[in-house]
């Protein structure tokens, strides 16, 4: 079943879209927004594709792969985004998309 | 947090969003396609229900009850088709979809 | 043909959609963001909710009505918020969400 | 502005979508729901990647190239599922796809 064989990314997949949706919010609510501007655009990124490739694998879509590929761009951008500022939503953002990469990168090899 | 206030919520979410695909793929693969063309439709509508709450709850949505409500008839109106079926990913989908309609209802109530 | 029979709101939800989108990118890239922020997060909201009742629309979705009633919230409120705002990106976005929960309005009555 | 740069393609997608889950709604109303699985199935998919693109181009996401080229992939393999059958509304779909490949392929060259 679909939803056993990719329990590990998908799992992963469903922390990363929480972070991210939560460091959003948050950053939102940061007094310097301006600084947080970059970080709330890549939440909404990485949060809608994290969820896209979540739908994906339990369906077991035909597109799975390509899928896994623009996550891991997602992924990788907004962990490097995140890690720049000290909020700790920001530090935990960072930290669940880096493993959300990782999972998605043994997906696609 | 959104996402610690919401968890069980959001858990049960996730978990139905996963049946309802996975019940999808199957009912796509089963000899008698026919007969599970209901299931298949509101499968996916569910699946795809379930994933928007789940997000607007994470990112702390100012449309959580309205959102929470159109959930709500989803997974009744998913539960009951599914349970017609004898199939073990109709029976836990439907299983599935009752939890997570009792949730949201705990939710908006 | 469902696609067909909604035509008008199809195309109100899609240009909604679009200078949502649009208002949000913008509003990112302004000085002040921290004014903007509630826009930035109802113009995601409002894009979204759009987003997804277009398609409910398009594949005659069973959960129509209801959609289209949380349409007309996020479309109404991103409304208000756009109003308050000088920019031409926030005006142009208020005048296509109220065009839109005009034509929501239309479909649920 | 991103939605006039790139106005050609999201009319493209726009319609791509429709097209697809008109195609869907139609497969699972036809008599031999089995023959229709494999179209349902990509109509599903296809339709769910260009209102995810139409919405990325909208919001000038950092992710288009990579998510275009998901796109095309979807497009083209639903197009070549959907021309073998002769009910007009996978002809009509396929013709959509094949459009909507011609536009994101001119987007990423």
């Amino acid at each position: 079943m679909a939803h056993e064989k990719y329990s590990s990314v998908i799992q992963a997949l469903h922390e990363c879209m929480e972070a991210c949706n939560h460091c959003y919010d948050e950053c939102l609510n940061e007094e310097n927004v301006k600084s947080m501007s970059e970080c709330i655009r890549l939440d909404r990124e990485c949060a809608d594709i994290c969820s896209f490739l979540e739908q994906s694998l339990s369906r077991n879509s035909p597109f799975i792969k390509e899928t896994a590929n623009l996550c891991i761009e997602a992924c990788k951008k907004c962990a490097d985004e995140c890690k720049k500022h000290n909020h700790d939503h920001c530090q935990k953002c960072a930290e669940s998309c880096r493993k959300c990469a990782d999972e998605c990168e043994k997906l696609v090899s």
